[in-house]
């Protein structure tokens, strides 16, 4: 049984706008030091079969990540 | 200028809906060893100014953070 984590998140030249909601909210509050806010997931669960980095690499490229525009980390525990 | 990383996921009580969604969909396509799957959100962002873990904690319990609901870790690199 391994723990995995795999954190997805928008590629470097794509616009986040998630991220520009944060920070200008965060700006609008006072934080005016905070600066290139990027929001991504994190998607932990426990896989029980063999190799569970490879397995969590095919489940990113078929399901949890649009790999078009986002790319991935993935940490086995 | 420090980079700040805040994780933010569900209280362990707390049906996860889009994590229960995600391991359905891991299951049905043929990983049947997905188990307990989380889905969080992962926050990064640069912040210049005096005490970055202070402020990211208060910013998570103004903005980033439903506390209600949900927990966060921050790490300041």
């Amino acid at each position: 049984m391994a723990k995995v984590k795999v954190h997805v998140f928008l590629k470097p030249g794509v616009l986040d706008v998630q991220g520009k909601a944060v920070e200008g909210a965060l700006n609008g509050l006072g934080w005016a030091g905070v600066k290139d806010v990027r929001v991504g997931k994190l998607i932990e669960f426990e896989f029980d079969g063999e190799d569970p980095a490879g397995e969590a690499k095919k489940m990113c490229d078929t399901l949890l990540a649009n790999t078009v525009i986002e790319s991935y980390r993935i940490e086995v525990a």
